[in-house]
């Protein structure tokens, strides 16, 4: 039987997941949009807050929320998932929050884009990434740190790359990085650096310790590992029916049952959603709604007419225009990290 | 070593506690107040959506939301906590959500009160309960149901009880209730009955599951129990220093250290909240805020002035005006309910 450690309830306590029935909204109301955070959240006065930005420009900039509100914005409607999503769905899993399948969602970022900031500090020759520093402080692998990631300067001049303050038409809370974090569409959650404090232009390749260690794709410990940076496709379903409490099985009366759901992908747009209602022996194409933003998740829908009564596994998995298919079964990591295996759904029809 | 289930973590990754370092907030920003839902979170359409009041009152009323949100309104500021706060704690613990200490919040509930809705009813002569029905529905102790609880007519009528449409100045989201609830200050969160269907005057105790099986404390199965309604005294501590991740394992330097947390009882006001920073060998009052409104956490401060490097336990306990003090010990009971023992806090001072 699969058991899990205090510490890890402790983090699922902290982090929650998008219940999987908020699947209905095409922008998660906040509160469900799902929440990772490595340490404490911090305390930010805005009257106080500067954004710094510093490093190999030729002109530092430090602007208080007056200052970027004052600015043109831009609003980007973005599915985020995190990285470390379906680790505990793995077996010999590392310790480290143990997400199932839930922590996706989707908001509506309001913000500055980064690409104009960058412009106006005037960055300087020689110039490789753009280092994005937060507030939130603790202590991983052993290193006291801010939580630190970094972006090409090709990346950080991407479309749609934000210095966001506000969700869902909303000042950030928060949990979700107030007064300003960073959003870059596609990316997984990690990128998306919160409470952001600096941003550094730096000549050389950052080797921070959520960059050098902490999300990559490795084999074993001595693997130095590829870094995590878009994310695959997936699709999830809203599981049909009831649910029992506390177990959440659920029942399904038999006729006709909808299953509806949404597939997203960060290296582009979802080509097809296929379901299987027997446990991955056979599958069928989902019907795909129009896509609502180029950075959203696509709603899709099946009409399923189960008319024996019994037990059934549903499963459903996304491929995207660039290539990218779900796989049907994990694949381990060391990190746990960017197990996509299609997701699967235990009912019973009574 | 205490381990938990794939089904107690699937309910965790739904059911989120409120982050520790959230005490900072007098009123908790949506999103990071607890939540508990039995079911799944329904889709209510608020254009067709009515309450209806019935059973035993002369008016039957049908209100829509415009209907309500025409009243006079009013604001209260209250502190909810689950009945099943602490379970996680419990040796030999039940299977249900898996709470530590983090199942509170509180909030700016805005509605109409429940009395003022009675009284245009016209409730009869020998009405004894009211009975409030929620949309979400599953299965529960082997009974298909929506969310059902009562209360007494006299607690119903009591003061401050809401039937809410607004938390801290927002529509409900649709996580805690939208697009009605009852709030009645000072109970346990079963009772704050969410997305409300109906209203129903009876004249008999109502034996719901939610009511007569459920929400009870019992010695054992046999137990008829005692029913929960009040919510007994518990303080929190923010924990102080900086964390791990993952492990959440804190340190803090030497030095001044100032312990704040909050203190809460829905039997009356908060009389007294101690702290121990020795694991429970001697205590010592803590400061304490004024207080905010009658039905909500107060503040309170202690300061900690570590010399000695090494391993520390901290401990806060708090009483109230009606003489109820929590225990240093979990008191076990069937369902896991209303484990108000002390927190413990280990922290490294180094």
């Amino acid at each position: 039987m699969t058991v899990f450690t205090l510490e890890e309830l402790q983090q699922a306590a902290r982090n929650h997941g998008m219940p999987l029935e908020a699947l209905r909204y095409d922008v998660t109301p906040v509160g469900l949009h799902y929440l990772l955070i490595h340490f404490d959240i911090p305390a930010v006065d805005p009257e106080s807050w500067r954004l710094e930005i510093g490093g190999k420009v030729a002109r530092p900039l430090s602007l208080s929320l007056a200052d970027l509100r004052a600015r043109p914005s831009q609003e980007v409607t973005v599915t985020m998932e995190c990285a470390g999503n379906g680790r505990a769905r793995l077996e010999e899993r590392p310790f480290s929050q143990p997400w199932l399948h839930e922590a996706v969602g989707t908001a509506r970022w309001r913000g500055i884009p980064l690409l104009d900031v960058l412009d106006e500090a005037d960055v300087g020759e020689g110039a490789r990434e753009v280092v994005f520093t937060g507030f939130d402080r603790g202590l991983e692998g052993g290193e006291e740190q801010q939580f630190e990631r970094s972006l090409t300067l090709d990346d950080a001049r991407g479309d749609d790359v934000l210095l966001a303050y506000e969700i869902n038409g909303q000042p950030l809370p928060p949990q979700h990085g107030f007064p300003l974090r960073l959003v870059v569409p596609g990316w997984y959650g990690m990128t998306n650096v919160k409470w952001l404090a600096r941003i550094t232009v730096v000549d050389e390749p950052f080797a921070g310790y959520q960059q050098r260690h902490a999300y990559r794709i490795k084999a074993d410990d001595e693997d130095e590992g590829r870094p995590l940076n878009r994310i695959p496709p997936r699709a999830l379903l809203i599981p049909p029916g009831t649910p029992e409490f506390p177990s959440r099985e659920r029942t399904v009366p038999p006729g006709l049952c909808l299953l509806e759901g949404r597939a997203w992908s960060g290296f582009g747009p979802i080509a097809g959603v296929e379901v299987s209602t027997d446990g991955g022996e056979s599958w069928h194409d989902a019907d795909l709604d129009p896509p609502v933003s180029p950075w959203a998740w696509r709603g899709w829908r099946y009409r399923w007419e189960p008319s024996t009564p019994g037990a059934y596994e549903l499963r459903c998995r996304a491929r995207d225009d660039a290539g990218n298919v779900q796989p049907d079964e994990p694949a381990w990591n060391v990190g746990g990290y960017s197990n996509n295996a299609a997701q699967r759904v235990p009912v019973t029809v009574a």
